[in-house]
């Protein structure tokens, strides 16, 4: 089926975390703002990586913007690929602290919300989409318990109570090689995630179904 | 808090898959039950690796045992240490075929369920007992799309609307020494693995409430 | 110390093998050769993988060139970054059949030969110099027992016994992303190989010495 | 051919490093002295994880023990399986500072020595006789350039120049579960590895032929 409604898409990456200088989701979510896919109306917003004030910025820009997609991004260092989420958990659990320091540890995003959000893209077509255009991603079926996934939820939480028919989903994003010259870990470069995340904005504005395609996990 | 309900647990194990002629769950589960803790009356029940089938098994075994505890446990193969699961998602998508040649993608366990379930075990209490007993264990954010988390996700949807008073939680265990003598992937003997599940079932069979630890991921 | 011989530099890489249709080591080297860097005459030269073969057609190719530094490449898919290698063993030890369906198992490269050979490379200024370009390279302990081994002590045999002031070493390269998108491996694009490769061939023309550098391993 | 010489069996294991309290080089040769295979006679020592006197000492007991056979082992934190070494190099390169604080870089073991020997072990009949036992093995292409490397190296330095009829080589031993209980790193446990050790040892006292069998590396 094709998407027929919003055309607009609010795109979020987050500042640099973890000791890091750069976070590549804010720099591929820039990029794609600065040149956009065709027929798509992008607009960029990059959130702090801090739990609750990340999820603030986020309610504030979808508000402003009013867009029919909402496409977060987050840095997931050491995957190997681009990686689209399939679901959210009602969980913050930090293994190392946020940006100001917080830590929360087994607290729900949302006291009372359900366990989980499965995201609303078509996540096997957009990683198709990816693969089609030369560049690796996979499904992933688990966010973590961060602030990424902390968005995520929040994002989804928020469609379904405030937003019914706003749709939503995370893209975790590796390295760029800048950040692993000396570390021997996985990378890929921005420009290569950028142009990626360009095939998934357009992918998943176009369609709203899925198709049908190998992307589970044995464990 | 500690638990005084129901003493009796049933562990759940599976057959072998995937081309394996063992399944270290299975063996595990089965040495527990030989040799149970002490104060726990535990029973055994060896599932199918079969979407749905294992279900049905687990149900009537459920319903049999009336325990107040169910854990299951299945093989996950690379993973090298004992992974407490923490959520189980309403998701069959299978890589590879079940033991019947059925092959799920993107179908619910349960059309109609919540998106998920967190296990109802102290998950943090149970890794951090098994480290105390000098055995590798850790947190796990996911336990895949494949029949492990079908029939997690089944035992806690069964427990939220048929057996209110009834706790579940699924653990991973890692491949045995013997299975990947010629891989060069990590592996746990099956004593220790039967130890740590030993400790695990004791634990949770003791107490309700979980203790603060750190345990999350960031992606 | 600056290296003040021949600038001639020869690059050699590989043929596709293990059922990959591209190889990245060759399309690096040929890049190179199209765009070289200021200052260095190179050519480039294609091996086959196969034991014996490989050699040959590299002997000749120094026989015509008069080289007076060589660098070979070979895909280490798997590997994340470029990895320099340090040591040439006098071993063929093959795990999967070369292009011609030969399989040496625990034969010399060269009978009565040295051990190994250590490469005549500034390995550490080379790895520093990729890095400060700002991609991801390190140092290799090894090189396998494969036709890149092979011919990499083939080489540094043939320099001690035949061209005393050839001076020559090995770089191994990573799967580029349009091998690797649907199996979740580390990846580096072509275009960053090309440069981080035009980047040692320049160090290593330009200098012999080496830093001092940290860059060992454990084990 | 079966070796008919000097069945004397000189095992080295190392004392811990890198912040570890125990070693399980060390654990697993000291349970094997204690519980030798039988109609071998074996003596245990324990060196220093330290440049230079960790060869003295091993020096040393191969002159008071006069072995036929010396089989050293070290630590390979982060390896899943016993593996057997095929090659020591003439090179110091440490990564972190030995126990004595000393970090050499790029320096040869011994100035003027080949770049390598090759253990005089029968490395892929002891890996088919391990894996045999139900213990996972495989054959290992570098012992890096730290302790381990170090005394491999002299060793063979050791039999080339001094004792010709010894024969030696190297295993490396995996974590054992106590050092990993909250890393999620593989590991095998002390009773597993010296149970492997035990086998190398009688395998390689009693053969001095190898087997052919595969064990090589694409890279």
């Amino acid at each position: 089926m094709i998407a027929t409604q919003n055309p607009r898409v609010l795109l979020a990456g987050f500042e640099p975390f973890g000791g890091e200088t750069v976070n590549p989701s804010w720099e591929a979510v820039r990029a794609v703002a600065d040149e956009p896919p065709g027929g798509v109306d992008v607009t960029a917003v990059r959130l702090p990586c801090v739990f609750g004030a990340a999820l603030d910025v986020l309610r504030e820009a979808v508000r402003a913007v009013r867009p029919g997609l909402v496409l977060c991004t987050g840095q997931a260092g050491g995957r190997p690929d681009l990686t689209i989420e399939r679901i959210a958990v009602n969980l913050d659990d930090a293994r190392i602290p946020d940006n100001s320091g917080g830590r929360p540890v087994d607290r729900p995003v949302v006291p009372g919300g359900p366990a989980a959000y499965f995201a609303t893209l078509p996540v096997k077509r957009c990683v198709a989409a990816v693969r089609a255009a030369g560049l690796p991603a996979s499904v992933s079926q688990t966010a973590g318990t961060f602030v990424c996934n902390h968005v995520f939820y929040g994002l989804m939480h928020l469609a379904a109570t405030e937003y019914p028919t706003l749709r939503g989903g995370f893209v975790h994003i590796p390295y760029i090689p800048e950040q692993v010259v000396a570390r021997s870990e996985p990378s890929l470069p921005l420009a290569a995630a950028a142009e990626a995340l360009r095939v998934i904005v357009i992918t998943a504005a176009r369609h709203t179904d899925d198709i049908r395609a190998v992307g589970g996990a044995t464990h």
